[in-house]
């Protein structure tokens, strides 16, 4: 019986067309990286699993990829806990191992165990990617990279201000327009939620209005009154996070509702400077204004928080993101390590550039030349001359068998291939070769020994 | 309690310097396949389970990373083959996922699942890591490259020449001469053993001789006779493979020895075309020679098989190989499709390299420019100027905070940045900036508005 040859749900395979251009996008990125002097760090596709658990919620935890302990191990499996259905204990007795599920949180185990050999500021950036077991669907993938640069061990608002500018320096490289960054601060939304009955609950509401895109303001008051809060409260945020305008105006209001909060003023300072700094640029890709419904996901942010929204006529929502976090590397026995990470949505991007037909032409690399295989002796002066033209570059190839030469023709024009060098008898005899092009036809006789430099130049 | 900051076991963090020497040997690996015209391939790090069981031998099958099944699947736990103490059964129960073993067996689950779109003969080539489930040990890990480039889909020779020419290019171009490489064919191996009383247990003399370096000729002998070998036998064969010399001297013994295999002549006259068509090549870093105690341990190969040796000064032993096989992709359901395919030892060339010194020093990047900081105004004029120093390339950092400018040329010492930029009140004045060189401690003063192009020429 024969195995199916399919890949598991929710994974891709890349051939070289799509590759050109996820490695041309890739290139932008590292680039901009690295002119921003971030430094590379690849960390292991598996962690010890307690380095994993407990980081991304409860959520996250279901989601993390376990892998099966083999060999002796197994014997450890806990079969009470399976038979009483508590299967998050079963499955940690079955794995020590898991698959990388961001960058992050390897890279707070990265810094807390080099603390000692990293200069800080440490500035880093990572490309790989990442694995969630999440259920399949279209444009959402169980493998798929993360494009992560953060700056760890200051607290320097310039830091800021600098992830802001990359945005604008990634999105024009790739030539994409109207892009809008979104700006908040979780010490602002602490003070809003400050100014209700129920100051504890500042995660529930950041869960909350993080979905407002996805459930409406219907449904994040909804999910509100069911965590606790009152109606009047609900009023008082509702009335705050509409606030539009200019950054200056929005703050100069806020700054008016949370005079009380020592926390929000502190976000609204913080705000103010970051917005005076930006006026040292001239962005060319990105408008950036404040969103005070913009709350972010992840738990751990602690200052400024950012999210990049593609244009508005493709509608792809965030391609971006990041903010200011101040203990990450807590759990790993280092504290007051503050950093500031961002992130790129890579197959977001990727989708909008193709949408938007971004990608240069001609980036998919191909064969330039085709030695075609009229005999023997054709043969021995090919490969006496292909490892010439693949030193300088040029992708050449011998076609591998003897077969009528129309055959021959047709896998060129199959491949899309632009060269046929044609060696017979007569150029044999002449020391000449036939260089047709496939485009236009035409056939040109040269010098054996100038073909290597005329197909350099072509 | 705080969670020790380390990797799995076998498993390692790349940082940026060895990145750049990494991404060094990548991208020579990667130009010559590409230049050879390889088309890239990247398939999931994770295939179904039973895509990769039972490919590669019980060994294999049992280093092969399982992911573990999530939520209600794990229900399906067998525990009864746990108790009676069949774990195989038990993990298979457990998972339907595994982790990429190696690149040879997605590559056929890729081409039998696109045969219609491929263009054949299919060249590709594919860098990616893989995982095994070793016991790690110094210079094994759990998690490494592999770097292949397969032709399939066609049976000419000329393949086989080519794959030895790649060989060249690529140990060439990372400087490593001395590379010697071994010749040997399976039908040739074939027909040695046929010449005993012993004509099936061709596997069982592939695997005992394939590990003559480890456990020497009488290790060897011993594993023979445990398979039923008898000494005469195995007397012949030792007769045989001790030949020695150019491979026209080899070829012509065989000839004699094997006149009545027709597997055995099949193997000889492959092997004598290849060799002529190999004279038509200048080889710059392999010497190329038969070695009838090549083998290669992998079941598959059914023609020529190809291994390259470091030099004989450091002890690494084999660091590339590869072979002809015909039936890959036959468990996909797709017969008939010979291919050739070699592959590169990633990281053992990396310790060559790394013990010849054959990496260019200055590969390493590195923050060029720090602008110290000494206080808004000057922050802003540097905020202005170092996004055009990026967008040229140069990679460049504000210090993030204001303080003593010692500890800031500290900084840049420490983090080895040549060039300085000091913007204090007199430069403000003058629009000029000062330019520091952290190497001779020079400084010289520039107009502001030159500043990028001055930096970008030096």
């Amino acid at each position: 019986m024969s195995i199916k040859p399919n890949t598991p749900k929710g994974t891709r395979d890349f051939s070289s067309k799509v590759l050109s251009k996820r490695n041309y996008l890739k290139d932008i990125i590292t680039r901009a990286f690295e002119s921003f002097a971030f430094e590379a760090l690849e960390t292991p596709s598996f962690e010890r699993l307690t380095t994993l658990t407990g980081k991304y919620g409860d959520e996250g935890d279901r989601l993390i990829f376990k892998i099966l302990n083999s060999g002796e191990k197994l014997k450890k499996a806990d079969v009470k806990s399976l038979e009483i259905n508590d299967l998050k204990k079963f499955s940690f007795s079955l794995s020590e191992k898991a698959l990388r599920y961001d960058l992050t949180v390897p890279l707070a185990r990265f810094v807390a165990g080099n603390q000692n050999n990293l200069i800080f500021p440490y500035r880093r950036y990572q490309i790989q990617n990442v694995w969630r077991a999440d259920r399949p669907q279209h444009g959402r993938f169980q493998e798929f990279y993360q494009c992560d640069a953060d700056i760890v061990g200051n607290r320097s608002l310039l830091q800021e201000v600098e992830m802001i500018s990359l945005f604008d320096r990634v999105f024009n490289d790739v030539k994409l327009k109207g892009v809008t960054v979104k700006i908040n601060h979780r010490k602002i939304i602490e003070g809003i939620v400050n100014l209700t009955e129920n100051k504890n609950n500042l995660v529930d509401y950041t869960v909350a209005i993080d979905k407002l895109e996805k459930i409406g303001i219907e449904g994040v008051e909804k999910e509100l009154i069911s965590k606790g809060f009152s109606q009047s409260g609900i009023e008082k945020i509702k009335n705050i996070i509409k606030l539009e305008g200019s950054p200056e105006i929005i703050l100069n209001e806020l700054e008016e509702v949370l005079k009380d909060s020592n926390e929000g003023q502190k976000g609204i300072n913080e705000l103010r400077y970051i917005f005076s700094k930006l006026n040292c640029f001239k962005f060319k890709s990105i408008n950036i204004k404040i969103d005070l419904t913009l709350a972010r996901g992840l738990n751990y942010y602690t200052g400024m928080i950012v999210e990049a929204m593609g244009p508005k006529n493709v509608k792809m929502g965030s391609i971006g993101g990041g903010g200011r976090y101040d203990e990450l590397t807590n759990s790993f026995g280092l504290k007051n390590m503050s950093g500031i990470g961002i992130s790129f949505g890579f197959d977001r991007l990727y989708l909008i550039m193709e949408e938007l037909d971004l990608f240069p032409i001609n980036i998919n690399l191909n064969t330039e030349v085709l030695f075609v295989n009229i005999g023997d002796k054709s043969v021995d002066i090919a490969l006496n001359n292909i490892d010439k033209l693949r030193s300088k570059g040029i992708i050449s190839e011998i076609f591998p068998t003897n077969i009528k030469l129309s055959k021959q023709l047709n896998y060129a024009n199959k491949k899309k291939i632009p060269f046929v060098v044609i060696i017979g008898d007569e150029e044999m005899k002449n020391r000449k070769v036939t260089l047709k092009s496939m485009e236009n036809g035409k056939q040109t006789q040269i010098p054996l020994n100038q073909l290597v430099n005329k197909l350099y130049n072509l």
